[in-house]
């Protein structure tokens, strides 16, 4: 499996409690078996702090999903878009933040590269090409058309962002990084 | 307009006001605008307190909605379905507890009527006709078919529940109880 990096069992119980503890004390309650199953996405580069996202999927069916994303301190989740799939137009999703700030980049006008306020992982500059940026406060509200590339990073707090959506299909998302693995290998220590 | 009930301006601000207050103190951030845009629904019966709901909608489009409900002390939102419409297979919303207490009913195994643990308002006894019980504390989460009859009612202390749901056409509800109007008629005061 060289070349490919896989993400550690203990790293991956590390970024849940943690996640799990955010969400704790901002009053989300969970189930127990919600905070054993937080999705920690790792996207497969190897530097879950800088890139990567926690996910808790409350329910997600052919018409609606819903989530909770939790981003560490300035974790990224890297530039995507969600295509039409099997007749569907590809998810539309609405962001909504709930605590701390997020720097949120789609397609429309730019910002200059060295302006915008998000730091785009370094070695990574390459897949970062959408620099439309809304920043986020609790509260702030944003939704992201079907098949739009976006990308987004929280502050230096971290922060958490309620997802409302049509049906999510991860395993369909195109990712501007081709070195990216939407779903993490995950090895056993 | 004898006969029909007019709810005053001075109710619905009030109502507004403290479903507001609930979701700052449980750290819910809501703009200024959604704050004044606080729905109250009272149904038309004119007894807003034992039968009514608060709701915030965060989105409501073609392909997902996503509300947060607020019910104060014992208050009841009354039995309803969400019937197909223009092609539509009718409301699909998932349920998801986030303070207080929920008593949920709907179609399925009934409990007796005097072994439930809501109180069905008085004088409406005849509108009430369903009765498989979920009892809902924060975390839980229930989803409800499309067309499928249900009703629910805060616990002693109140209730915040968030919807998750496909489109919301709140107009074509059917509500066992005839009398009801889902959109109120407000009279200023």
């Amino acid at each position: 499996m060289e070349g490919v990096y896989m993400l550690k069992r203990s790293q991956v119980r590390d970024a849940q409690e943690r996640a799990a503890q955010i969400l704790k004390h901002l009053g989300i309650a969970l189930t127990s078996q919600e905070r054993e199953n937080v999705e920690v996405a790792e996207f497969g580069l190897g530097e879950l702090e800088k890139t990567g996202l926690e996910l808790v999927t409350y329910i997600n069916n052919k018409r609606y999903c819903a989530k909770e994303l939790v981003l560490f301190p300035r974790q990224t989740c890297p530039e995507h878009r969600h295509p039409p799939v099997d007749g569907d137009p590809g998810k539309q999703e609405t962001f909504r933040c709930r605590w701390g700030k997020v720097y949120l980049y789609t397609q429309g006008k730019p910002k200059e590269k060295n302006e915008i306020k998000a730091r785009v992982p370094k070695g990574s500059e390459a897949y970062y090409t959408v620099f439309h940026e809304i920043e986020m406060n609790p509260g702030d509200q944003f939704t992201i058309p079907s098949n739009t590339l976006h990308w987004f990073q929280a502050g230096d707090e971290g922060a958490v962002v309620s997802e409302f959506s049509s049906a999510s299909r991860d395993e369909a998302d195109v990712f501007t990084d081709t070195r990216i693995e939407r779903i993490p290998k995950v090895i056993e220590d």
